[in-house]
């Protein structure tokens, strides 16, 4: 019988960013080895060029075949193995290229039938083909982007002390989503189901009906009464029927609850810090995706990252310059009045022409929000926020949290909920309760917002929306 | 109208992890304001103590009270607001404490109700007491744990240049799961369903019947082969009914899929160097949980962290160290015999008496394991390994996966899996396809191996297991 054992030093060859961010060779000739797609092949009489990625980066690496017959096997979309030494290129557009000694063609693709074809693809078309897609530049740009933007989120919690937590998908709770909460059974409790058997039989998998999440805050306001400070990047789901071009079946919402904070705009002023980190981010690929979003909507996000605070205003305020607006212009279909959800139309008029910029809109009527934010002391707005931002309307929506047991249990009253149901949210205010605030902000309409991506579709490896789920 | 602008510098006050360890004012009686909770009060007659912690470390601070007075109101898990001085402490077991000159308790906190007593509580206790259990310090110390563990996760993979991605949770796929997986539907659609409506009805939310993922594998694979490494750490589900300490309902798997990779042996071999940089990560709270877990544990941990390389050895070599094993001891109650399962008693067998830490179990035989793992040159075994330590069983399971489009056909049809279901995932090697490998990790078994926490339950903020789902 033979042990194996090898040494443990683990670690990949380098990937192309990696080689040509770091590569200084003490002997410029000496031989490296590349593994990656064809993108595209051009042949010339004596020389052939082939633009190789291995998604490591946007560039990717240009490969020159002084001896043509060596390209010979290439098509676009086939997978190759190359040897060669990695020069200063002559050429504009890299500072480095791969002079090709030796290729191996490790898996074929067949040009005529190979569904990435070369010419522009259509949206749709990619949607169809969403097993392949990462195969074109833009939607691999954009799942480095996704990437970079969580790091880049990561850091700033961490700067000041957050906690990364995992709240449960699976939920008893499915209140605050109502009618566009999905319930989750086993088979072999669907199998024998009668019409009303879903939310009362008692062979429901956890003894009790089950659904997902449609939002971490309950449970994140459980762990911030211990750890003071908690977030999560998590998965959310709504069984919404719309089709707009910002909701998604299933979605990553970033939320966080701290305790200890007193007043809104100190909330507010964390989500601006935050949403400012993201956008100043150092990423090739947000720059590479921004590049076509037009002239108008560079300046808006250029401005949205400067030095100045985004503007605030009340919702009362914003009413009043709606009404004002409308009054002169009569451009709203909806007309805005006090007490009334302000509609898209108004949002965006907000964001875009009255703040010119991303705007929190504070303390709304408590009628048009959910039970737990906190009563201000007018005894008829919230303490609340809804950020918005130009060509996107609503990114980030938060508030503080009603801690007052009483006014809690009053609110829960007023919308006709279950005290029972409660109980465990009210438990965090009766023992040991501190003022407390946090936001939920959805990430792949952050991704669409700063890289100018028309559709939340396109911000997600593999979107769900209703009658739409691949793979 | 007024538009409230203030700066953006957005910063939350320093938590007490940060302010004990980056406290040094110019001026040291400066005051300070601490938030948090307490945790004990301890009075004596011209003194009294208290222990106040916010999460953000083990070990909290100390508060000091030389007018007794201002210690009156408080109590255990009460919130409370303190300022005073931060002075050298003269006693034993904190370097800094705070000498307190206001008070202010924010939260009350009753002590004969609180359910979260100073006296030792039972482990089914806080399960019951789930929204409330993180303000212990031992569940406080693991979800910090969880959080660090996940960050040295993240920087490993980093360095080694794969993407950070998030495959979908909502999957068409429900063949790996076999009979585990759970079904998600919108209630629209069950309130009208009859019995068999469920897997045909043209009600569907996605217009086909939906399932929790079992594992992102799949998925990843797709972007692999466009990003080259890649992975994630997402939630997954099995309607799992066993009651064991190592299994959820819902837990976080981290998975990674990688190109270019073309033998077994350099999966461990990543792996490996995973573990171990998890292993070796600065925990303080690690450190505190893995204090009570005897000396035996203790130095295997020690020992599973050096610089020794873990034994690999075949599922054909195991079998043949287990036969001896039972032949002379008769030790097992299931006969080890080539072609069988290896049992959760010759696992533990193999991790604690023959290797005496982890151990890379590779090569199984093809009918033991899933149709997607890559036949070796014998034509009965494949390429994998499982990777088993002692006290847990599995940790790590992955293989390279079958690039080869013919044998992949024939491994779906001998598992009799359709053609056309994976129609998607086929395409994956038609179009470019590489060879390629990866592995999924279980989350709160690597927390609950690291630090001797007995059952996966308490690794996870809020566990759900068959019959359980709190909040």
């Amino acid at each position: 019988m033979i042990f194996r054992r090898f040494l443990s030093s683990s670690t990949l060859p380098p990937s192309i960013r990696q080689l040509l961010s770091t590569h200084t060779p003490s002997d410029p000739t000496a031989p490296v080895r590349v593994n990656g797609w064809v993108r595209s092949v051009r042949r010339q009489k004596r020389v052939a060029f082939a633009h190789i990625t291995d998604g490591s980066s946007h560039q990717g690496l240009q490969a020159v075949f002084t001896n043509v017959d060596l390209a010979k096997g290439l098509t676009n979309g086939a997978s190759v193995s190359l040897s060669g030494t990695l020069l200063e290129s002559p050429g504009a557009g890299q500072d480095k290229e791969l002079v090709v000694q030796a290729v191996d063609v490790i898996g074929e693709c067949e040009p005529l039938e190979y569904p990435i074809q070369k010419q522009t693809l259509t949206t749709e078309y990619l949607r169809d083909h969403c097993h392949l897609r990462a195969r074109t530049s833009s939607v691999a740009a954009m799942l480095r982007l996704r990437d970079n933007t969580m790091r880049t989120l990561h850091e700033y919690f961490q700067a000041q002390d957050f906690c990364y937590t995992n709240t449960p998908i699976l939920t008893s709770n499915d209140c605050e989503g109502a009618g566009e909460t999905f319930h989750v059974s086993h088979p072999d409790q669907t199998a024998s189901t009668s019409s009303n058997a879903v939310t009362t039989s008692p062979r429901e998998f956890f003894g009790r009906p089950a659904y997902l999440t449609v939002s971490s805050q309950l449970h994140l306001e459980a762990l911030a009464t211990s750890l003071a400070r908690v977030y999560t990047i998590s998965p959310c789901f709504r069984a919404e029927r719309s089709q707009t071009s910002r909701h998604l079946s299933e979605f990553w919402m970033l939320e966080a609850e701290w305790a200890f904070t007193h007043v809104v705009d100190d909330v507010c002023q964390f989500v601006e810090g935050m949403v400012k980190h993201a956008l100043r981010q150092d990423s090739n690929d947000l720059s590479v995706l921004s590049r076509d979003i037009g002239e108008h909507r560079q300046r808006s996000l250029e401005k949205a990252k400067g030095g100045d605070t985004w503007m605030r205003l009340t919702y009362t305020d914003a009413i009043s310059e709606l009404e004002k607006a409308q009054a002169t212009t009569r451009q709203f279909e909806f007309t805005p009045s006090w007490g009334k959800a302000l509609r898209s139309e108004h949002e965006r008029w907000i964001a875009e022409h009255l703040a010119d910029g991303p705007v929190f809109v504070t303390d709304y009527p408590a009628s048009l929000k959910p039970f737990y934010m906190r009563l201000n002391s007018d005894g008829k707005t919230v303490a609340c926020f809804d950020l918005l931002v130009p060509h996107l309307g609503e990114l980030v929506g938060g508030s503080l949290r009603e801690e007052r047991l009483g006014l809690l249990e009053e609110a829960l009253e007023k919308q006709q909920l279950s005290k029972a149901d409660y109980g465990w949210y009210l438990d965090i205010r009766k023992y040991g309760g501190a003022p407390h605030g946090g936001f939920g902000l959805g990430f792949e309409r952050l991704v669409s917002w700063m890289s100018g991506i028309d559709n939340v579709r396109e911000c997600i490896p593999m979107p769900r929306w209703a009658g739409r789920m691949l793979l």
